[in-house]
């Protein structure tokens, strides 16, 4: 998750045409096998691609009391599809394109209107390679919608995803549009609010965190002008990052970021920091003097629920063969199976115990 | 979950009529507002009642992308039912009856046949309270296949939760068909094996882990004569607890658990225990007589990634009003929710802080 470029922050140039994209990955359906079902879903949802079409001409998809098959065999007589999980696109849900021609930034759960006029409108923005994605990633929105509604200052927007391009080239990474997918459907299936933006995952090279938030001040506040008031005028967005303690501490390594980009993101947008239990952020807040300066740009959150789920032990787990269930969404899991991710991949041993 | 009686063990004495139960809840089912959603699906189960009739006769069930509203309002131009999950029963489940007349002890996802001959068939039960049952809950069980695995010693037939009866009077305990309820939802919903008992909370008084564990060696040792083998012969399943850390140091206490007891638990069946990071099961395990004597029937879990989700704080969380999403399965959010549990309750502050 941290950023490891050098060079000084700058806004987006990079002219990205705004049109409808369509969905590059067909829905994942896994037709069940049991003969006493003939459960079917007319899909609402006109991005999704290469459903069966019923004769009436209705576009349908298998509904989908998906599997996760466990590595063990349980029983002769169990049916295979139990576990109720749908993989068809739900209702406007807008999938990622995949590549830059067909990018559009995403705005299908981004509020169009402040429902507060005393607010200000606050886009949260996650960094990071979600190689995969998990439940504290996504545990981390919650909380932070928790903490901000405490401070009465802030109507929180928009929540987005922004996984690290290839270019990255972490141990570990998959391979960019499967984190993208797995990302979607974690926010599909299991969220109301959150959404994954491609783009810097399509950059032909690696995007500095500071860059990555230009865009989306670009995407949000210049090209659709902020958020609408109900009085009708539109106020811009604050962005601000949201970060676990590990990408924090990272701050304190000059050789990781540079000082420049620091005070772009802390001083420019903001960040909102996961404080694990037992680490201490506020006292490293107070000895970092980038962070001091723009101290009341950054939200610390408190993490009251102790959990130390990380991708590095996810994929560990998965080349092991051990069970990841409830440490992410089964439908993510399910991905994970189809497309083999992980589990001839290897990591060195330092990797997995740092984390 | 500690167990409170002191009466010793004993066998089930209760004849239960083994008949099929109806489930007695309906598919709770929210019909989305929008209208260019017209996706129905039909029910292929047979449990599932108070479902809308088709005019050709087929039962229906308004598919279910359903909400978790959020909290806080998020947007006006969202739409409030867009995170997929499903209310309706999936095939092969069957829903636990709501009093001892009707009960019936479930077996839809008990393995028939054991799948390797070498083996031990092995039952693994959960006892607790599950108020509300929490993705460490569930995670337990996977934890305790991946450790059962190493040993190639057992195949895990069957999982079972068995929630207390409201006569374990402790603080935070919803109405016990709330809470089978809920474990029957997260078991649908995310499981593929795993199922619920409500035989331990239909007693009209408590009854001991002892008596519990003695109740699933009856149902399935004696009257179902084991597990099938696939020469055809009949095998006992070994039944073990499955049990968190805290439950464990509780039977360091004489005043919680009798000697008797814990002779006839982990004697004659045996313990899972999940040992929490940074705590000492072994020296715990080394230091008491009976567990000791027990050893070999106790298999020790190492928690790999730790997580501290307790139902403590999920109940303070929701009375809270904060958001409780990925601690436990949205269904079972949902179902909170909707029967408005755990807000109104007030429980002391030693009770949470002990957690």
């Amino acid at each position: 998750m941290a950023d490891i470029g050098s060079t000084t922050g700058s806004d987006i140039v990079a002219k990205l045409e705004e049109q409808v994209h369509s969905g590059s990955e067909s829905a994942v359906s896994t037709r069940a096998n049991s003969s006493s079902r003939d459960s079917t879903v007319s899909s609402a949802d006109s991005h999704s691609e290469a459903q069966p079409t019923t004769t009436n001409g209705k576009r349908k998809a298998e509904m989908d009391f998906d599997i996760l098959a466990p590595p063990y065999s349980l029983s002769a007589n169990r049916t295979p599809h139990q576990t109720a999980d749908l993989e068809e696109v739900p209702h406007g849900i807008s999938r990622q394109a995949r590549d830059l021609a067909s990018y559009s930034f995403p705005v299908h759960r981004l509020a169009e209107v402040l429902q507060d006029n005393t607010m200000q409108p606050l886009v949260i923005v996650a960094c990071g390679s979600f190689s995969p994605i998990t439940f504290l990633h996504l545990r981390m929105f919650e909380m932070a919608i928790d903490t901000i509604r405490e401070l009465n200052k802030f109507e929180v927007v928009g929540g987005y995803y922004s996984p690290v391009s290839d270019n990255y080239r972490k141990a570990g990474l998959a391979p960019a549009n499967h984190r993208v997918r797995m990302c979607e459907l974690a926010c599909e299936r299991t969220s109301s609010w959150l959404m994954v933006d491609a783009w810097e995952s399509l950059q032909p090279t690696y995007q500095r965190t500071a860059v990555v938030l230009d865009h989306f001040n670009y995407e949000i506040n210049v090209k659709r002008g902020g958020i609408k008031t109900k009085t009708g005028e539109r106020r811009p967005a604050k962005i601000m990052l949201l970060a676990g303690g590990d990408l924090i501490e990272s701050m304190g390594d000059p050789n990781v970021w540079d000082d420049e980009d620091l005070h772009h993101i802390l001083g420019r947008y903001g960040c909102l920091i996961v404080e694990r239990t037992g680490s201490d952020v506020r006292s490293f807040l107070l000895s970092h003097d980038i962070m001091y300066e723009h101290r009341h740009n950054v939200i610390v959150i408190k993490q009251l629920i102790y959990n130390d789920i990380s991708s590095t032990k996810v994929r560990l787990f998965i080349r092991r063969g051990m069970s990841v269930q409830y440490l992410l969404p089964n439908s993510v899991i399910r991905y994970i199976e189809e497309h083999g991710l992980y589990v001839g991949m290897s990591e060195p041993v330092s990797n997995v115990l740092k984390f």
